[in-house]
């Protein structure tokens, strides 16, 4: 079931962005978390990391074949979908902002495509039993995955990328 | 049109995953780049950036309120939409590869949400024209983006990242 919310300043889509079933997702597996509800789940990667406390994506049974390989692997790329989220706000208000912003300025759930993208350490990895263990994660418990990728330093990392407040 | 193709040691699912239709994506825009051909386009963004050609993305009029307040942000993740590719091989050799992997240890196009992440350098924004240009990008001119992201190097740049080979 999602939730629909719209606060002063925001914008919404005068079309729902899901209803073109043309292109779908499968969902590959689930996210293990500690995060059981809205309230306590970390708001981004960051805050996560400060709890001190660790998660685990399972893979569901037809994809685990796709996690050879991966050994070896320091940091991946996780995709989730949220899939408690409205997907019609273009532009936002978070709680913290002084103006709305739109949404692809914005790591917001709330997204045309509800794709979320996290990046975590592995901690430990069973191809058999599909799960990889992570050293954290933003995500409630059950959140399903539509994809893991290995991180690439090479084309992943730029830790001079920058934004100056507007 | 997908195309279907299948290479020795490849393993390929016994179903597909595009198939549930149950939560779908919407493209919000397009990819504008030189390559016009699988041959001729960069495997990686590495590769497109070695060549030295710029690229943009047009997202559509419906979207184009959501690239409000992206102004200085130096790069972004670009999710894109392998709408050319199939998305059952869930084990598969790269032709620079010996041995096959699973795709999950791969950033190959060919995966069960083909959906592909990129990080690239922002040179230009017109949120009226929801134009975007960038440094660098290896997708086929035309491409569907299915969201744009703000990086943030303190959440998304892991420059001691490592793949031991295996």
């Amino acid at each position: 079931m999602r939730l629909t919310e719209q606060r002063e300043g925001e914008i919404a889509l005068p079309f729902d962005p899901g209803a073109d079933l043309s292109e779908s997702v499968c969902f590959i597996g689930r996210v293990k978390s500690p995060w059981q509800t809205r309230a306590e789940c970390p708001k981004n990667m960051a805050a996560a990391r400060e709890t001190g406390q660790t998660a685990a994506v399972e893979i569901d049974a037809p994809y685990r074949q796709g996690l050879i390989g991966l050994q070896g692997v320091s940091h991946i790329i996780l995709l989730s979908w949220f899939d408690r989220s409205q997907r019609n706000l273009i532009v936002q208000k978070p709680r913290h902002a002084t103006e709305p912003k739109g949404v692809f300025a914005l790591r917001s759930p709330v997204r045309p495509n509800p794709i979320g993208l996290h990046v975590s350490v592995v901690t430990a990895l069973d191809v058999e039993a599909g799960r990889i263990e992570i050293d954290a994660i933003d995500l409630l418990d059950g959140t399903p995955i539509i994809d893991v990728k290995p991180y690439f330093a090479s084309i992943d990392a730029f830790p001079g990328a920058v934004r100056s407040s507007t």
